[in-house]
């Protein structure tokens, strides 16, 4: 591509020869001659100095000391994106049902699916045009998948799970297994209540690996459009994960939660069961979310409390053991009649 | 069903007509006319109010304010349990054995087993009446497999696990994989301690989606009976966890744990390794165990300590920057003569 | 083995029978007559009294109180690591790639190679001289897997992978899911980074049980010679983990962390994005770790701080409820003037 085209794609400002001839997209430490990369923030100035690329793209505002051919824009990340996308297209595969895969057949296959090997289709499933399993995909029965969604390896959908459109869930990943639900019984035992209800996951959906999404006991647990879970993340049994929402990795939300619309959580926190958070929370990372969060705020801290509070305490703590010694000497001073009168 | 089929049942007290059709079990807000709902707790009477469930499991104590038909029983459940089951039978399957698996010729299948497609059973392994492999279970040489276990899709079982009845693991699971043991070498090099123990899981444990349990270095990893564990839990090599324990999402236990008996784990809790944990303890979702716990308390904290204490600290600790000035306030009033006296 | 053959093996010094058979290696509680374990350390002398062992490897150092044969030794574990070797050795298998697999006929595959039935190899993998492929592991197009490694059942290894040699990833692993990267357009709508780098895994790596390991968004996530990686553990895009470094189970990495060599971190412990952590740091489990760590040093807490100044304050905590009572009463005393004068 010539940076001219580059340019237009991305609807930038260019600075440099226009017939410049690109011919790959690299990070800013390994790109080599002919490529272009991403110049994310000013302060990475000093690295595109040592790099052997031949065009960067930049922030609209870093008007200075880039001694290279640069397109400027308003987002450099987006532009980033759309510059891959047109760099790397979705390698075109021919569709086709692999003989080594197990179909039952009364599952119904769209047009243009691929199954591959090792694949298993359960009774009166459904899989929508142009989608794909890869190896080792278990599909339960009747398993409902929209169009055009993507399930990679060894991924396992229980019974009646139901798939929209244009969803992808990375390898490993478990949909449907059963809610952690038990009731101690006349004998002090522990009985299994039956988890008979389903997941529906919504359109534009992504997974990541080794994450998990219990069935409801009954009803549903849903996961609703646009959302994106990181990997090795546990959602129970009962929840509602809210348009838009995004989750890093190893978040644990326990049973019945309802997590809002535009809810970001950071790596590794924690929800107890029960729980309602607003729209537009954000949750730090490690954070442990005992009770219902209000929208629009920003929680950190095991018990979560504002971020802002757990900020400037986590800054005191390591002052406490001192705290606790001043303390003590001031009650002694106080302690003798006279000493500071 | 009749409702008065269902009150006996559940050894329920009906009010209402016992001639009543009850056709399906819902949640409060999802349950249709013709429907049974779940009055778990009398904070739930607005939403019953605007249900279209035809009648209602409720607690004795609940004995007004309810304008459908009722069953009032002891414990609502268990009793919602109970009718679950009697609601939603499992399906009965035929039994077979797919020639789209791999089963070695050495091992040992007992009657009514169901082995789907893509399932490997290794050399010497024994399968158990009525048990289920499904699809893309790996079981290695000599693998055990008591009476009546499901092991559900994509589980991988390492050679040498024994398995005992009427347990389930769900899909991803992961049984028997090598110890985390290293030791340094004179060379300053980590060396693989080989890991030639094995795991033992008992009589109705019930395990869900990826989770790993770890193969013991010498002697056994061994789930008592009745444990329940929840998804991505790591149980280390040589841990021991008792009888009818129970452990929520992601805890991760290290090695050479034990693990008392009916002991309860929050989601995310840390344990490190060779700690013993008493019967009857209850640790709080994320704690850290350092150390050793005594039985019949309840935990919390990183490092733990009582729930009491901890809750309290965790109240004050956002009043800890205020309390940093207040005393640099009180020095200074005391540092400066005659200003207090 | 006779007693002398063991101490020759180990470069130890022989206290007793030379000429005692010795049939197998086994735990201080679980050992029988015949059998030799290990005595780790002293305080577990009572322990010893109690086994059935016949034999024991011992530090140097406890040069009293045993009253069975002994072999001293300077390292116990590392002897006892290569008595297990001994003891134990792998099990030789044919070489053999079955029927029942689907390797791509463009695909490489080195001698002496296992590839179990159920195993998918792409276009154009190479599967290096004695490396095994367990059943329903997947190997995506282009892989390269070096000699002499081992990927256990139901391991999921994305396009264009690299794998050294002599690693052992175990099962349900994946290596090479897309990276968590997201960029919001114009529309407001999250927009999916597209993930086009890689995975290297380099020699001597060992990889635990369902661990994740993410491609980079362009070039690559790096894992560095030695390396070992526990269960469940969480490698985000674009990282680098450097030589022999460690990490215990459920540790999360976010993206562009590098990771310095001989680190040691404890299970559960989380990274931020774009941290740097310096050569042989040690991290406490479950700390949080917000920003880059100065080599050789030990941190513990969420956020982070040097371990010593951790372990005070957590000491503190729970005398802060006690604290701001007193401070409470000290400002009264204050407050009321002549009270204290």
């Amino acid at each position: 591509m010539k940076l001219k085209e580059i340019s237009l794609l991305l609807n930038g400002r260019l600075q440099g020869d226009p017939e410049l001839e690109i011919h790959g997209v690299n990070g800013i430490e390994e790109a080599m001659e002919g490529e272009i990369t991403l110049l994310s923030h000013k302060k990475y100035l000093g690295k595109l100095g040592k790099s052997k690329c031949s065009a960067v793209i930049a922030p609209l505002e870093t008007n200075a000391g880039i001694n290279r051919a640069v397109i400027y824009v308003k987002n450099p990340y987006l532009a980033f994106a759309r510059l891959l996308e047109a760099f790397y297209p979705p390698k075109e595969e021919v569709p086709h049902v692999s003989p080594r895969s197990a179909v039952s057949e009364s599952a119904t296959l769209g047009n243009g699916v691929r199954i591959y090997p090792m694949v298993y289709v359960g009774d009166g499933a459904t899989i929508g045009d142009r989608s794909v399993l890869y190896p080792g995909v278990y599909v339960g029965d009747n398993v409902k998948i929209g169009d055009q969604s993507v399930i990679y390896a060894n991924v396992s959908i229980y019974p009646g799970t139901v798939i929209g459109n244009r969803v992808a869930i990375h390898s490993g990943t478990v949909i449907g297994s059963d809610g952690f639900g038990y009731v101690v019984d006349e004998q002090g035992k522990r009985k299994k209540v039956p988890q008979v209800g389903r997941v529906v996951i919504e359109d534009d959906v992504e997974i990541g690996a080794n994450t998990c999404i219990d069935r409801a006991t009954i009803g549903e647990t849903r996961i609703r459009k646009g959302v994106k879970l990181d990997n090795l993340i546990q959602i129970a049994h009962n929840c509602t994960i809210g348009e838009d929402s995004v989750m890093a990795a190893q978040v644990g939300i326990s049973g019945s939660c309802h997590v809002g619309k535009r809810v970001m959580m950071g790596g590794q926190v924690g929800v107890a069961d029960h729980v309602e958070i607003g729209d537009d929370v954000m949750v730090a990372a490690q954070s442990g979310v005992p009770s219902d969060l209000e929208g629009k705020q920003i929680y950190a801290g095991s018990p979560t409390i504002g971020h802002g509070s757990w900020r400037r305490a986590q800054m005191a703590l390591p002052k406490l053991p001192d705290l606790i010694k001043k303390v003590r000497a001031l009650e002694k001073l106080i302690e003798k009649p006279g000493n500071n009168a």
